[in-house]
């Protein structure tokens, strides 16, 4: 983990939101503590101008209000939605963007119609290969003047469970969230859930956009062109035990049966355990999966109980997928920081 | 402002919450964009089991659920709170703690019971000269272990507006802003306004506890006690105009007439005018106030149209105060950092 980090970073840190990681306790992550990145900034947009343009490659290009959306078939899915930047911090050397520790996260219930059925519904033409989702946000990146754009293949928005949601957690999209509507791609990292969405776009190639091209893609090199992030790889986090020191967030905890609680999710494949370590990850134990109840998209929950001597100790947690993935201990390193799914590390002091 | 920040402070950034000043276009702060500063944890209360103990000097100790106190008489108000130490990174030489910029305010409609009338309802013994308000956030401080507590003169309680709040923007309280139940006391700081309530106890001496004693004071040196700090500061915020680039959040706004919008506060006394700058705090131009609509204990909007040349600019904003307090040029120091009410500065490039 880097000794410091510049004002700049600060100044996304200051406005972006991390979850605070005592609020793994709940199953769906109240309003308000779900992680937030915002690339440029949340846009002002009255529902009453709002429009959503569907065109390109399509048979009947439309032009959608939000009631209209809303008249739409509805489901309402339970997705853990990780940023692609999570752990960024703590990889080196040090990467320049959002400076994220491990509180890039949050399970939240979006509710939406389909989108893979509303593209079936304006009429998919033949040649089409790829869906661009453009949200409303605009900004400079990359000395580039844009919207916030991401592209997904057209098998990918068929065969998937992907939804452009207009409420959360029971109530319609907070406008940090992507009022008023946002989609919902579950099992990718975030930055696939494009929020303000403007248009939807059928195109014949591949989108080359910002957001494409040079972001999102783990390379070994700046020249390179390296490979694009699509789902979210393996990680388990645990509720910091005890209670805090204030500056220093290490932990205080009496001695005795201390229960660990964690949450653990993946996007390629589903959660297949959970191991804890006590001694900074040279042994491991395996955790208590809880059932599914949330479905596939969402974080398993998981126990441990512990038996906590005095003294300095440091937890760990890491999970598997049922594809034999397995969280590392070392930071993975790539020139924008992303997919750091590193085993978290929490310092403890137990008390007589 | 300091080249670098500690990844001891980043944690602190990355958990706590600040409102991206574009949120300032919202008369009221929506949920989940409202800054949030936790000491601890956020605690995990049960409302069957919750109750609030009202004890000390008082005639009929209580212990009152939560369905008790919202039968009791309630009223709404509009409430701007800021955190005592937002813009600390702005002070020279470099203070360590919660490192904000700017983003550490909101405005909320808080639904409560008046403190007084509970107080007097209970009865107040007649050598009762302090309010405890104890939270169930509990850490380690300065060595000390505590829940987070803090005290008011029994006569500021009596005079003033301070209300137990059981609902923010018409909802229940979420989790993170004191569920079920904290005190709100409009004008002051937000330390003052102690969240997850479980006890108010009536003193007969002034309390000396950690966050009175040692925290929120303004001192000089280490080894003085200093003064408590109250109410807050004259303080004016504007919307970044234009786009931001994405690392740096320095603005790219077209040329010609461009519509700067802010808010401004103010606790000891209302706001009297709003200076705007576009040369530095060269010069300045006096803004238009919108009226008070919120109620005393809200932000003023304000706007002033610049006609804005090609070319590097900075933008300044700052409140006057009917007291004739004004925001300073330079940041004002003290060993913790705050009360920072130096005026905003935002770099803005116009373009042809």
């Amino acid at each position: 983990m880097g000794d410091a980090i510049s004002v700049e970073e600060l100044q996304l840190a200051a406005r972006n939101h991390g979850m605070p990681l005592e609020a793994l306790r709940w199953d769906v992550t109240p309003i308000g503590l779900h992680y937030l990145l915002t690339h440029y900034d949340i846009p002002d947009v009255s529902v009453h101008s709002w429009r959503l343009e569907i065109g390109g490659l399509v048979e009947r290009s439309q032009s959608l209000s939000l009631d209209e959306i809303r008249t739409r078939p509805s489901v309402e899915v339970a997705v853990t939605m990780e940023c692609a930047g999570n752990g960024r911090v703590h990889v080196e050397p040090h990467v320049v963007s959002q400076p994220w520790l491990l509180e890039a996260v949050g399970t939240a219930r979006w509710r939406g119609t389909p989108v893979a059925g509303l593209l079936e519904d304006v009429g998919i033409r033949g040649d089409a290969v790829e869906v661009l989702f453009t949200g409303l946000d605009r900004g400079v990146e990359g000395g580039e003047e844009q919207a916030y754009a991401r592209s997904l293949p057209l098998s990918e928005i068929l065969a998937g469970d992907a939804i452009l949601a207009y409420a959360v957690n029971g109530v319609p999209l907070p406008p940090q969230h992507g009022y008023p509507l946002r989609l919902v791609v579950p099992g990718w990292y975030g930055m696939t859930s494009v929020k303000w969405l403007s248009s939807i776009t059928l195109l014949s190639e591949p989108f080359d956009g910002y957001q494409m091209r040079h972001s999102y893609r783990t390379r070994q090199h700046e020249d390179e062109l390296g490979e694009p992030i699509t789902r979210m790889a393996p990680r388990s986090l645990m509720v910091p035990p005890g209670i805090p020191e204030f500056m220093s967030r290490s932990r205080v905890v009496p001695a005795g049966l201390c229960e660990l609680r964690g949450r653990a999710w993946a996007g390629e494949s589903e959660i297949a355990g959970v191991d804890v370590s006590t001694d900074g990850g040279k042994t491991w134990q395996e955790a208590e999966l809880d059932d599914d109840a949330l479905g596939r998209w969402a974080w398993r929950a998981w126990r441990f109980t512990w038996d906590a001597d005095p003294g300095d100790h440091e937890l760990c947690c890491r999970a598997r997928d049922g594809a034999g993935n397995v969280q590392p201990l070392e930071a993975p390193w790539n020139v924008g920081g992303y997919m750091n799914n590193a085993v978290q590390r929490v310092a403890v002091t137990v008390t007589e």
